[in-house]
């Protein structure tokens, strides 16, 4: 019999764990945990209580004896860990706040994954997911990495590429919403159709069979532009061209609207900030109300609530690759890893999320083959994208920023975006060590936000 | 409810065919058949006559309900085939004793697969592989090509890449029988490993895991010299040298023997041609004997002699491979298909022999990703050698030819190699339309075999 | 001796053919040519006059007897021609303002090679082209194409790729303008310096080492900002940040301002458009001046005016490749040409620009080796870019030129997007068969530019 | 004005350095030189001072003041050179002797250069240059590398990949051979044609392309197998088989013959080693004769006699090149350099000899493009065979060790392969300090060569 399991979630004090603890009380049968470690820093400690109650109250309302430790000493819970799960967010909410207005209030796109505020995030998730893996070489070398921070393909390139962890799996709920939603728009099961994914996190296409081999992708484009489709629901619902999808033979994610309807998705962003704000001062407040939920002592399993939230099936599809892994199954799902050739227009070292067997062995990526030039093209600039936005996290080199930033198709290049990238610096300084030279710098020529939710925040220490 | 299933199986006269027989009754409740048709030529008229009966009565003796059809017009079965197995042999056993006998009396190997024989196979298989194809084009434009014709890989490739036919596996036993054979050496069930293999028909690698994720691979390679192990039993065990096997981590199939103990391998290879005459020679008694007991009309089972020919288990792989694809069953099965990344130092185009899954979609590789430069090199010289022979077997260029035997690490190249393949050439005139201009210019020079078998068969309008 | 050579100039009615025939002029003596004919369409037929009479003027000043020949006869003028120079402008410049102004309106850059404006000029071109080589196949077919006509990569690649002439060279003034200017910023003569350019037309980067084998990219890019360097005097010279260019140790050419400024560069677009509407119909002017002056019967020489407009030096350098071939000179020059690996990231049958060595071999491009992740990851969208927009150009499909408007990182994608590529189909009706149902479809749903100019221009049969 | 120029010579002692010093003469006026230092061994000492005074009579003899300095400190001689040319050959004449007679007693090829003999050249030869680079990197930080070392392509492979110093250029004379004695046989002048060269060394092909650009190479083929061709005297001249090497369109070096041609050569080479010893007995005769002449306190000059040897032109190309260099010539030459693209079918960082334009900035390859199948296999597995050499001769693993010799084309794998690799590795134990464990363990075992020749330089300390 194999051991019983040891889980530690970095970041455990996020709003989401509950939905993770469901995921594996459900799974216990076949995957029999005996401790999950709930890690968190000091910021974040009065969460993390509240959650690491809520967890316990959650398993011990079932048969099973599984301890819940909250602890702010990563590295005393890392020791002999089986899986390690890491969510956490480098500045927390506060942080995406600031990604999100200062590139709004200058007209651009704030977007949190791909945007300029996902290359911000990268920037300080890195050094922090560099410690940790750090502390997993020694603490507990045979460990399971499954990352769902965002940017989830850039972390997951970082960590096994630059940092060389290979037992490293990234994950992410867009391509199980498509999965999920698809096939009720055509009356059929999820089970009876063959989806196969191939991309990079956020920017993937899929492809769909039905039972009797025959490809049905055209019939499900004719469907993209209604409501209730694979797109999660935080992201506008900017109307596809039928006619480009059906030129290349395949579905895009959500995500793509970005990308082939910059115009209406920038001006929609837009006019959201001026009327609501940015949405991650919408989720906090969202968060500040679900956490009022978690601390009722009554409440023992993941409430309705947490579902409404961006990233519902996040944490569910952690557990299930956690228990494919560990009792071998052998089974398809969509994941963050390493290329090796599945998509042969990258390199075999690249991270790229795809439909992959899922076994003891880890992920095994299923092969794509060749794309046509459009897919191609825009697939390598956003894999530059992401090399340069590394390239920057790691050397802290003001130039190669620049460089991330003037390749994102998200960003429009030119003096505007080395202002946005400016301020950003200047802005996140308390999370960007290896940048401080040119912070330093930035500050002695007077730039700063000007924003007073900024200017705010900063006052606050954040 | 699906359709029964329409088999047609192309040389169906073949000896083996009880053994798909057998394949399909055992799995007759997941996929039901309603006809199987076994088509062959004049030459094998007599052979298919005997297989036909006795597959009838092996369906007879069943519960089910399924017709066997004869026939020499192949039009005439492919019409609305589902699935079509091609089983061939162009110019029966008698052309792979000229195939094995002429480079062997220049001391060479006559190899059937890989070496001399193998390229000649090629070059008398690919122009009817190609009428096979139109026809099918035509008559069954929705059915599956199921090929274990040899060189598998090499007709497989013509199939795919240069006719166009993109439903086509080609299936080979020599991974099977290393599945079946080397759990039992380390006392454990094949259910409880994870078996990855890549490369090329009758030139791939294995690695193999156990439950636990654990790499097993060096403990499988301490016995590897062991008898009973993973190798067919027509190929001579040359020992391995275990220090090279574990510098690479790997694995070899069988035929490896031939690429890493040339010497020994010619040696035995020559001693035994002088001893026994060629294998081919041998495997003709084997069938007159097996033909001899398919003829008793009480037979209405494949007989256990089948069993002890060298290609046992093809034919059940091939039928576990038509009802994977039938019911879409997602499971892992090693055949030959297109690379599309799957082994990137080789063309997506190209076709290499991998772990896929196989469902409905066919066959889809999972990725092996780069490898070490000893495994690569020998690799990439093997699919060199596949395609100059597949462009010999096109233009009927002798240039071309003498490319095919000068790269192939099998064939000692020089002024003796071109005797062998001029032998060759004049030897299986018959079947070599595409190289008659060349033929022609030979004869006239006078070249000829002396072998007095070579010179009776010819004589006897082979 | 060498027989005398034989040009063929299409497009010779063109105000930039003095240029040419003073570059002949230059080199007669090493290069004697007999003949030379200009063709041109009918619309063009009084300037081709007035430049036949001009160019006639032009050699008779000399010593050197040679003779000029005006035709609408393509094909009589082909007939065992050496050299093909293609300079046309498919619609003239009324095309160009449409192109132009179109884009403008809605807000968006005209840019005439690689934006929007260009993806159409090759709309229109690649089918005139492609009638071209079908033509020089059989009158000429050892003829050299030079081709100047822009888009100029992807024309070139369209001859070279997809038309299968090989002896094609595309040829451009960027990289000349960038070798005369910047050797004098830092008190350098040319010839003291080794310059390396590698990418694509109008989207390339180059390197320069002093005598002493020191990279001096780095001092040169601290000049890049100053007036007079090496951007050619018709794009706006937003500012390049240094530290950028530094970071890739790069010069960029003048074209990646668009790229590298996007912001400023639409901007400034926009205003000049609102100021003095489009650059074409500032050209056309130019143009009709220009022709006023060619008119004069006693102007014998290229005047001066000429070198003011934007293409200066565009036909010396054509003139000079032409030469390097005839006279096998093995000289270093920048080049339109397939890669064959010259830029590893890049397909080995792509066309890029790179500097070659020209000889009676024609251009072999000197390597450029691997490039980071910034400048590979633009170049590989850009050469997408120009694939798709081939692809639509040859097959007339709306999704395929859907896929090179979203791709294009000179065009904001969306819904104004698809608007401006529909109303540039429909007035370019005349010009783009490939398009006919697609455009039919158009205008029943009502889609024309409503623009006046565009609108008078389309009355009067453009 | 350039500072004169310190020329350093590792392996100064060679009986080929007075073409070198020739070379130098003829080009002083191109190439001021001050000081050529030559260092070798304390075992080669006596060589030393015989060529050290023969150099600097041959200097005396001209009108130019140039110091020739003999050393056996390394170090000393480095510091400030401007170019380093390495003529080394560890463990003399008497390893080669080992190399050769080892193989040549089990029946096979001792192929000094790509051969067992040539692996373990590498082996020896690899440790030794990696001291002088690590002395270089820093008592010469901007000094050139001009190897002509054998295994030349894999010494400069491990000198520019593994100890990362880019300023080296392999040098051969087969590429000079041909362009030297080809144009001859179709009375033409070198210069009348241009060379294209690719693959590796010894084993690269060529194209030939005359005056007017058409492609001579088939005509040249016609005379491949006659007398005085382009193949290096010291090869056996196998007959080509004119139909394969059509087929390619390509010539192939003198040292294709081994592979073309396998039978032939090794039988070739049996015999002459049975009738007169090895080529490394025969040479060593040669030299001691040599040294005789090189003696004589007359001459003055470089001797006809050293003409006669099989490394004529070597020394001359390397002048030629070092003055390209200083000169920044900007000359065609083909030498060993980072393929970088060149060679689209091997790694951008792998080292390949093709035509390459030599100036300051060094070697820049022009491209070769893509290959046919036949070329790139062979390309390809040679590659390996390097790569897996120089992985042996770094880590001093056995079993990689193996990996070289049973890809090696010019070795049979197999049980006796394995013996020859052993009894080398013993023999060479001196000079094999990364193989030491292996060694001690064969020797234990017993393994050692029971050759009379070998047994006895072993006695004397070799």
């Amino acid at each position: 019999m194999k051991k019983p399991i040891k889980i530690v979630t970095i970041g455990g004090g996020s709003s989401y764990t509950p939905e993770l603890i469901e995921g594996f009380i459900k799974r216990y049968d076949e995957m029999p945990i005996s401790e999950i470690w709930l890690v968190d820093i000091e910021d974040g400690k009065e969460k993390l209580d509240i959650i690491g109650r809520l967890a316990q109250r959650m398993w011990d309302a079932t048969p099973y004896d599984v301890k819940v430790i909250t602890t702010l000493n990563r590295k005393e819970a890392l020791k002999g860990a089986d899986f390690v799960t890491t969510q956490f967010r480098v500045g927390l909410l506060d942080a995406r706040i600031k990604d999100e207005r200062i590139p709004s209030l200058h007209g651009m796109l704030g977007q949190e994954t791909n945007g300029a505020g996902g290359m911000f995030k990268a920037f300080r998730t890195i050094p922090i997911i560099k410690e940790i893996v750090e502390d997993m070489k020694v603490l507990c070398p045979n460990a399971w990495l499954i990352n769902f921070t965002n940017p989830s393909g850039i972390i997951t390139e970082a960590v096994i590429k630059h940092f060389e962890w290979k037992k490293c799996i990234g994950l992410c709920n867009v391509p199980v919403i498509a999965m999920m939603n698809e096939p009720k728009i055509i009356k059929k099961q999820t089970s009876e159709l063959n989806y196969q994914f191939a991309g990079l996190n956020h920017f993937h296409w899929h492809k769909v069979f039905d039972e009797n081999e025959k490809d049905i992708t055209g019939q499900l484009i004719e469907h993209i532009n209604e409501k209730g489709g694979g797109t999660p629901v935080n992201i506008y619902q900017a109307e596809f061209s039928l006619e480009l999808l059906h030129s290349m033979g395949l579905l895009p994610c959500g995500y793509h609207r970005y990308y082939y309807s910059e115009k209406e998705m920038l001006e929609h962003s837009i006019e959201e900030f001026k009327k609501g704000g940015t949405r991650a001062e919408q989720m906090k407040e969202v968060e500040a109300s679900l956490f009022e939920i978690y601390k009722n002592p009554n409440l023992n399993k993941k409430p309705e609530e947490l579902q409404k939230r961006g990233g519902a099936y996040y944490s569910d599809a952690a557990c299930e690759c956690i228990s494919a892994i560990y009792n071998n199954k052998g089974i398809r799902m969509v994941v963050s890893t390493q290329n090796n050739g599945a998509i042969p227009c990258l390199s075999p070292d690249s991270i790229v999320e795809v439909s992959c067997i899922i076994s003891a062995k880890g992920a095994e990526p299923i092969v794509w083959g060749n794309m046509g030039p459009f897919e191609k093209g825009q697939l390598q600039i956003m894999k530059a994208m992401e090399e340069c936005t590394i390239n920057a996290a790691l050397s802290g080199d003001y130039g190669t920023a620049l460089q991330a930033f003037t390749i994102n198709p998200l960003v429009q290049s030119g003096r505007e975006a080395r202002q946005i990238l400016d301020e950003l610096l200047v802005a996140h300084e308390k999370y960007l060590p290896q940048f401080k030279g040119k912070i330093t710098e930035l500050k002695k020529q007077g730039i700063a936000s000007k924003d007073p939710v900024v200017v705010d925040l900063m006052k606050n220490g954040h």
